[in-house]
């Protein structure tokens, strides 16, 4: 498909597109590489599904207008209506109903791979990206619920990442929110929409869109849910309860306001099975939460609910989330045909954000750990030698392959990183030496992060007898470590 | 975007697309976690790009339509015309191009993902498949094309292949040929085309091609290069040259043949001077053979060219392949604006399906070495305490979360591969024992793997201490490793 002689093209990405350059793809291989351990850990199965799916499959057989603008969608070849995934849960529900007989059960999967929405771009938000997602389906003990936690919290713990904090709770709570109040059907099933703004409206403003709504800024209505004042009333009551943090008083209190109603009740009692649990999965005294308030903003969601904020990075919000969601392959199956699933996902490059913010990421691009310059090209096949010995000793080296003088050759180690330099020409060649110079020392220097005491006694530069060379470097790497 | 109420949908894979069950989603991870290791030893970087590009970039300002219709493209909601990527290579050259005056160079990258292309699918051919390509982009020096050379074969030493053989030879050899044999330049571009097709037709239908065609089965004249009688003995007598993998012996009848001729002497200088390279890079002795007949069949090629056979499974042709292509960036650049660059690429699911045939890939579903079986719901907290305490230790177990019978409960471990099971119930919890069943022994009992005598003295259940859990099965998964 090359090769045709064709008038010039520019080179670009297309709008909201990113490229990963090497130190970014290489921080998120390591990431996805944590976190995919961790899941193995608990049994859980990796899966790849195609990036393309049949439209309807995606979005059901009747999208709407808005849905449509979402997503990428096309007409193929074959004039089928094919789309690019939004995320991973959707291909999950299809591959499930799919192969209904035949799958295992529960299926516990782990899956990452770029999703596809077209978003108006952002600086950080891109129209692909990538997500990691971990559901099982099949299961309606909470015991999968409870998991899905423990897992969320072994990956935080491998992540070494110390301050986060898993809120959870249980839509039925707020759901239930509409009967206790003698709300209708529909605003019943809106008001943890609603709630889910607490974070970034006061109270008086989420008073406002539970009852009449309000005016925006250009005057125009933002309709409200249209509860009466003594609704708003029972609401106001809902979110006084005491929700600090200490899990039973929250809980007493809420079965206190919930005396009678099912629903509510259920999902309370939900709540204390599951604390049971993480309890058992020695999630004792660990960094969860429970949270009365707490809504995640998608439909889908039939059970418990949770997210996971990072307490040094609060603006990041919510970095990992999921919960239970009964109903989703009804698309599928039919209306009523449920099959019980729970699951998290993460936004990939939001989290290697943070990550890279916290200080946990090494963001060195480079993979060698050694350059070994080309002083004498006629003697390549020594230069060669000299970085086979290094990499078949383990150390990650390259000879420099560009063209150039010592000095360009050092300009690109210290570009990509790389820590040592291999220097040899004919004076260390006939006396079968080496010069091995300290890059990395050389750039602390540079910026001034070392001491100048002790940097003074350092040599950034020395000589080594040939045979001492995987010695030297090992050693070096070792101290640095 | 979901929760909406909608007809049913039929749950189906798009034609030509598959999904990655856990056996293969595994193994692939596997592989391609050893092949990358082997790249940043040799210090390669990781590198990602988007799946979409503009259409431009893949193809060219004005494509052909048969171009259009072996790719996957469509108007975006923009009004651009975009489509997934076929390859990795292009993409690797619109980024080279589009950062032109920032990036290091050279540039030594790896990359793996999905490309697409509109082709007739079929067993074991489908639209969207993996990649995995390394390149270096920006260096002249034949040190490169040997580099490539050793990181293809420590890939496959790695993967503990040993019966591949890696063939290369120079498209400047087979140019030369047209010069030689006076060919017209039209016909001496497409030489390359006709020697390529040696594996598949004997050389009488060669010479047909190289001459006047031939007629097909159903009396269609397949046009040939129209090269004359004394012409194509000129090119019998080089597909006549020693070429029995004795480089020097074929280097040495080459030089006689091509005396004079500018082109086939740099070929084959270039050969001889990656060969010394080859030696250097400790690849002296390695399963390399020298091939004055190999053609590659792309287009781009400007070099050193080379594949990868496996002579166990010679059925699967080349399972990696690549070489030196330094025009490829001129679609952005401009003609005559060239960019030195050589790689390979491998046909990710390709290389696994013929691994998985030579019996070089762990076929298990399962991550989970422990399934911990529940006997008695009530005691979920304890079952769930055993787990954990497993996955401590670092054994990968799970705790059943489906519904059902001890019997169902075994089905699913067995189905999925979990070697152990852990059993209790009312009466083990008393005594704070526990039973094992060692389901691959039974597995293996019941495919008659194992010798009878010696199963026969072996317990497939036995019942041990409480405290005893992790010592004996780490013990066991030690011994059977």
């Amino acid at each position: 498909m090359s090769g045709e002689r064709n008038q010039k093209v520019k080179a670009r990405l297309l709008k909201g597109m990113q490229d990963s350059w090497p130190e970014l793809a290489r921080a998120r291989r390591e990431m996805l590489s944590e976190i995919e351990a961790v899941c193995r850990t608990f049994g859980f199965l990796p899966l790849d599904t195609p990036v393309m799916e049949a439209r309807e499959a995606l979005l059901g057989a009747e999208p709407s207008a808005e849905q449509l603008a979402n997503i990428f969608h096309f007409e193929n070849q074959d004039k089928e209506q094919v789309g690019l995934r939004y995320d991973l849960t959707v291909p999950l529900s299809r591959l499930f109903c799919q192969n209904f007989q035949d799958i295992p059960r529960p299926f516990r999967r782990y899956q990452t791979g770029s999703v596809f929405r077209w978003d108006k771009p952002e600086p950080g938000r891109f129209r692909e990206f990538q997500q990691f997602d971990i559901d099982t389906v099949g299961s309606a003990s909470l015991a999968a619920d409870a998991e899905i936690l423990a897992v969320v919290d072994a990956i935080f713990r491998r992540l070494q990442v110390r301050n986060y904090v898993i809120r959870f709770s249980n839509r039925k709570i707020l759901n239930a929110l509409g009967e206790y109040c003698g709300a209708n059907v529909q605003q019943g099933r809106d008001i943890y929409r609603v709630i889910d703004k607490l974070d970034k409206f006061d109270r008086e403003r989420i008073r406002l869109e539970l009852g009449p709504g309000l005016k925006d800024e250009s005057g125009a209505l933002i309709p409200g849910l249209g509860l009466d004042v003594d609704q708003i009333t029972k609401i106001d009551a809902f979110l006084d309860l005491p929700n600090s943090g200490d899990a039973n008083e929250s809980l007493s209190a809420a079965r206190s306001l919930f005396t009678g109603n099912q629903l509510g009740n259920e999902g309370l009692d939900e709540i204390e099975e599951l604390i049971s649990m993480l309890d058992a999965f020695g999630m004792r005294g660990s960094n969860w939460i429970f949270d009365l308030h707490l809504a995640r903003g998608l439909g889908y969601y039939t059970g418990p609910v949770f997210e996971v904020t990072l307490t040094d990075l609060p603006s990041y919000g919510s970095v990992f989330g999921g919960g239970r969601y009964d109903d989703l392959v009804e698309r599928f199956l039919g209306e009523g045909q449920g099959v019980p699933a729970v699951g998290a996902s993460v936004g990939v490059d939001r989290l290697l954000a943070a990550l890279t913010e916290l200080g946990r990421i090494d963001q060195r691009r480079a993979t060698s750990e050694v350059l070994v310059t080309v002083m004498d090209k006629s003697r390549t096949a020594d230069y060669i030698e000299i970085t086979s010995e290094l990499r078949n000793a383990g150390i990650p080296a390259e000879m420099f392959l560009g063209g150039g003088n010592l000095q360009k050759q050092l300009k690109y180690a210290d570009r990509l990183g790389i820590p040592y330099a291999v220097i040899a020409g004919s004076d260390e060649f006939e006396k079968s030496e080496l010069s091995i110079k300290d890059l990395e020392l050389g750039r602390r220097i540079a910026e001034q992060v070392e001491d100048r005491d002790e940097w003074k006694e350092q040599k950034q530069q020395f000589t080594i007898s040939r045979s001492e060379l995987v010695a030297t470097i090992r050693e070096r790497l070792e101290a640095s470590r």
